[in-house]
C-alpha cells in the first residue's frame, strides 16, 4: 500500500480547518495501521526506528498533563527524542527576553515544537515568525487558549471513523453533542470538520445559556450541514449514532453563574444504555465530572477510554506524516 | 542458565509480602547478573535492546528525587522509554476529575505505572481499578504514604544477600536495626521479609519513645523470628553481621518532641569501626543526617552508597521480571 | 582522520582555563565534523549509536531553560539517556541531607552529572568530593553562580573559529565586547581564552560603571594581549572582526542603579550594518533585550542564532571527548 497522490504533507499543524477529506482519510487509515503494527514487539521496534534521528520539544507553558503525555508517548512510539518545558515561568523571560526570541532559540535545538499555551494565536504567530528564519521547524498547536486544538479534533474524527468503519464511515451519521456547547472547544472543532463528510446530522443539546453559538450555526447553514437543537438528551438517545458528552467549563464563568444549572437533562444516565442503539457510541473528550454515570464505563459502546488512547495514536500519525515516514509504514503491509 | 520452574512472574508490585523466598533469590541472582552484563558496552546495549518496545510512566505526585531517579535509570538501562508526572498538582484535577479517571487515562498511553503518592493505599486501589478494565497495566508501588515501599525492601535484601554471598547468605545472620524504628518504613518492611530466611536474629536499638512497634514484634513472635532490644548501639557492634542505621523521622512529629532526644547511643561513631567484625556491614537507606560519622564513609564495610546504587539494579530486575525478559538475560550467560 | 597525539581527554569540565589550544582546535574541528555527519539520517543514527550505553543526569537547581535544553539535546544526539532535576527544591534537602550526600547518591545512577547551580564553587567541590570515592563520574559545570560557565566560552570560541575559518582563524582578529562587561560572565571567560590565540586585539566598550574589571585587564597585560577601551560602539564598528554584544545584567544591581543608564552608545543600531565589514560578525550570548535592533536579525553577519545552535554542537563535542568516542567520529571521515 502507498500513499495516494494528492494527499498532503503537513508542515505546521495549527487549526482543524487544515485537514481536508483525503488527508483525514489518510491519517485515519494510517492510525489504524500503526495500531496494528504496534501489536507486536517487532512492529514496535520498527516504528521506533523510523524517527530515531529526530528531536522534538514539548513546549507546554499551559499545564495539560494528558495532552502532554499523549504527545510525548506518540513521539516515543516513533523513536523521537523529546525535551520539555512544562513550567509556565520559563527562566528566559525573567531576563526580559521576548517569547519570540526564546522560542526561536529553543527551536534551534530540535526538529519540531509541540506548543501548548494559554495565549490565543501564539502558535500561529510562532509558525509565521519561524517561517521567515533560516531554519523553520514545524509547529504543532496542542491547544492555544480557547481557539484551537486541532489534534483533539482529529482524534475525535478517528474515533468516529473507526467506530463506523463497518457501517459506511462517518457519512450519513447522526451525532448528538451534549453539555457546554457555548464554550466547549472540542465540539466546535468537530462541528467544523463535519463539512468534510456527507449527510451528517448534528443535534445540539445544551441548557439555553450554554447553547452552541450562532457563528457556528451560520457556518453549518452555509455548508448545508443539517443541525437541530433539543433540550433533553433522553429523547435523542435512540436515534443518535454517536453521543458526544462534554463537561461544564465553569472555569470560564464570570461569577459562577453556570454552577446553578440543573444538568439532569444533559447527563448520560445509566438507564439510557437500554435505549441506545446497539452500534451507537458514547464519546467524551475527558476529563469528565458527573455528566456520565460511572456504570456506563463497562458498556462496550462507551468508547471514551479508547478515545483517549486514540489521541496518542492519531498524534503518532501526524508526526509520521510531517516527518514523511507514513509511506514507510504503509509499505510494511 | 534459565529461570527455575515455580518462580513467579510479578504483575503489580504493591507490598513487600508478595516476595517469597524463591522469587527473592531469583531477583537477587538476576540483579547480580544484570550488573555483570552491564560492565561492558555490548552488555549495556544488549540490556537496552530488551525493552525498547515498552513505555513506562513515573507518576510521582509525592516528590522523591532519589527513588524517582533510581526508577528512571532502571527503565533506561532496559531501553524503556519514560514519561513523568513529578508535580503534586496535576492539571487534570483542577477540572474536577477523579484521580481514578486521571490515572486510567494516563495508563492508556503506557505499559506500566510506577507510582509514588502520599495517599496510603492509592497504589492498591489503582491496581484493583485497572484490573477491572479492558487494558490493565502493572502498577509498581514506589512508596505510598507510610505503609509500603516494596522495592526499597528488595534493595535492602539484595544488599544483605550480596554482602553475605560467600558466607552462606542471609540465613543465620544477626541484623541490628538502629534509630527511629517506630516510624521507619524501611526497617519494618525488612523485618517482615526476614520470615523468608532461617535463623536470623534481629536486634532493635532505639530510644524508648521510638521503639519498634508491638504489631511487628507480634509478627516476629508468630513466625518464630528471634528478636531482642537494646538501648546502646556500642554494645551490639561486635556481634552484628549487619548494622542498619536510620535517621530520625521528625517530619512525623506532632510537636517536635523527638528533636529533644539524645541520640548519642544510636549513632555509629568512628571508633566503632575497630569493634565491627571484618566482614560485617553498615547500611543506611539514606538520606542521613548525623547518625553515621562521615569518616566511616571511607571504610569498605560502609555499604550504604552501594546500597543506593543497588536500588537501581534491583528495580531493573523487577522490570525485567514483570516484562518477562529475565529469561533472556539468564540465557546470555 | 584520527585525533592527534597530545590532545587531552577531558574528565571534569569545570572552568574555561582547562582548554588549551590543541584541545580547543580539536573540539572545534570535531564540532564541525559532527554537524556535517548530522546532516543525514544515517549520520544521525550513527551518532546516536555512539553513547547509547551512557546515562547522564542534568542537575539544574538554578533554572536555565536554554542551557538545559542545549545539553539535553546534545546528549540525545549521541544517544545518551538523560534524567533531570530542574527544581531548586530537591526533595532530599528537606530531610536534612547535605547536598554532598544527595549528589553522591544521584551520581550512583549515572555516568556523568551536568550541573547548574547558583552556588559558586559547588561544581568544583562536587568534583573533588567524587574523586575521593569509589565511583567518580565526570562533572560538567553548566554555570555556577557568577564564576564560571566553560561550555558557553567554548561555544563562543567555536562561533569565532568557524566564522573566520577561511580567514586564518581567530589569530590576529579584533574583537569588540560591548555592554555590561563588569558583570558579564561570558565576555570575561572569552577574554581569558584569548591567551590561546596570537595577536588578538580586544576592545571593551561599556559605560564607565560597567567597565571590564581590573583583574582581567591585569591578566591580559601579563599575557601581552592587546586591549583598549572605548566609549562608543559606533566608532569601533568598521574595524572589528567580531562584535560581541551583551545585555545589562541588572538582576545583580544593588538598588536598580544601572537601569538609569543611557545605553545608546552600547547598542547595535540598524544603520551600523552599513559600516560593518563584509566578513565581520555580530554575536550575542542571548537572551537579549534591546541592545540589538531586531532588523539586524535578517543580516547574514548576525550570527547569534547560529551561536545558540553551536552551543548544542559544542556540548556534543565535549561529551564525545569525555566519553572517548571522538576518535570514532573522526574515523568516519
Amino acid at each position: 500500500m502507498t500513499r495516494q497522490s494528492g494527499i498532503g504533507r503537513l508542515f505546521h499543524v495549527l487549526r482543524a480547518q487544515q485537514f481536508d477529506r483525503p488527508l483525514l482519510d489518510h491519517l485515519c487509515d494510517l492510525t489504524t495501521l500503526i495500531r496494528k503494527v504496534a501489536k507486536t514487539r517487532e512492529g514496535l521496534n520498527f516504528l521506533r526506528s523510523l524517527l530515531s534521528h529526530k528531536r522534538v520539544m514539548l513546549y507546554f507553558t499551559q499545564p495539560s498533563t494528558r495532552t502532554f503525555l499523549s504527545f510525548e508517548n506518540a513521539c516515543h512510539i516513533l523513536g523521537v527524542q523529546t525535551s520539555e518545558i512544562r513550567n509556565p515561568a520559563t527562566s528566559s523571560e525573567y531576563k526580559g527576553e521576548s517569547s519570540e526570541d526564546a522560542i526561536r532559540t529553543f527551536s534551534s535545538y530540535v526538529d519540531m515544537i509541540v506548543m501548548r499555551t494559554n495565549v490565543e494565536g501564539l502558535a500561529d504567530q510562532t509558525a509565521r515568525h519561524l517561517d521567515e528564519t533560516e531554519r523553520p521547524v514545524p509547529i504543532i498547536n496542542a491547544g492555544s487558549g480557547r481557539d484551537q486544538h486541532p489534534t483533539q479534533a482529529l482524534l475525535d474524527i478517528y474515533t468516529l471513523h473507526r467506530s463506523f468503519e463497518h457501517r459506511g464511515g462517518i457519512d450519513g451519521k447522526t451525532i448528538a453533542m451534549v453539555g457546554d456547547l457555548a464554550r466547549g472547544r472540542t465540539v466546535r472543532s468537530l462541528s467544523y470538520l463535519m463539512k468534510n463528510y456527507r449527510d451528517v446530522k448534528l443535534i445540539f443539546i445544551a441548557p439555553p445559556s450554554l447553547a452552541m453559538r450562532d457563528d457556528l450555526k451560520q457556518f453549518l447553514d452555509k455548508r448545508q450541514i443539517d443541525w437541530s437543537e433539543h433540550d433533553n438528551l433522553e429523547d435523542v438517545v435512540p436515534r443518535a449514532d454517536a453521543i458526544y458528552m462534554t463537561r461544564l467549563q465553569d472555569e470560564h464563568d464570570v461569577a459562577g453563574e453556570s454552577r446553578q444549572l440543573d444538568l439532569t437533562n444533559f447527563t448520560f444516565h445509566y438507564r439510557f444504555l437500554e435505549r441506545l442503539g446497539p452500534e451507537a457510541i458514547v464519546m467524551h473528550p475527558m476529563p469528565r465530572r458527573d455528566e456520565i454515570d460511572r456504570r456506563v464505563d463497562g458498556d462496550p459502546r462507551a468508547v471514551y477510554w479508547r478515545q483517549a488512547r486514540n489521541g496518542m495514536w492519531t498524534r503518532t500519525s501526524i508526526l509520521a506524516n510531517i516527518f514523511a515516514v507514513d509511506d514507510a509504514i504503509l509499505e510494511r503491509l
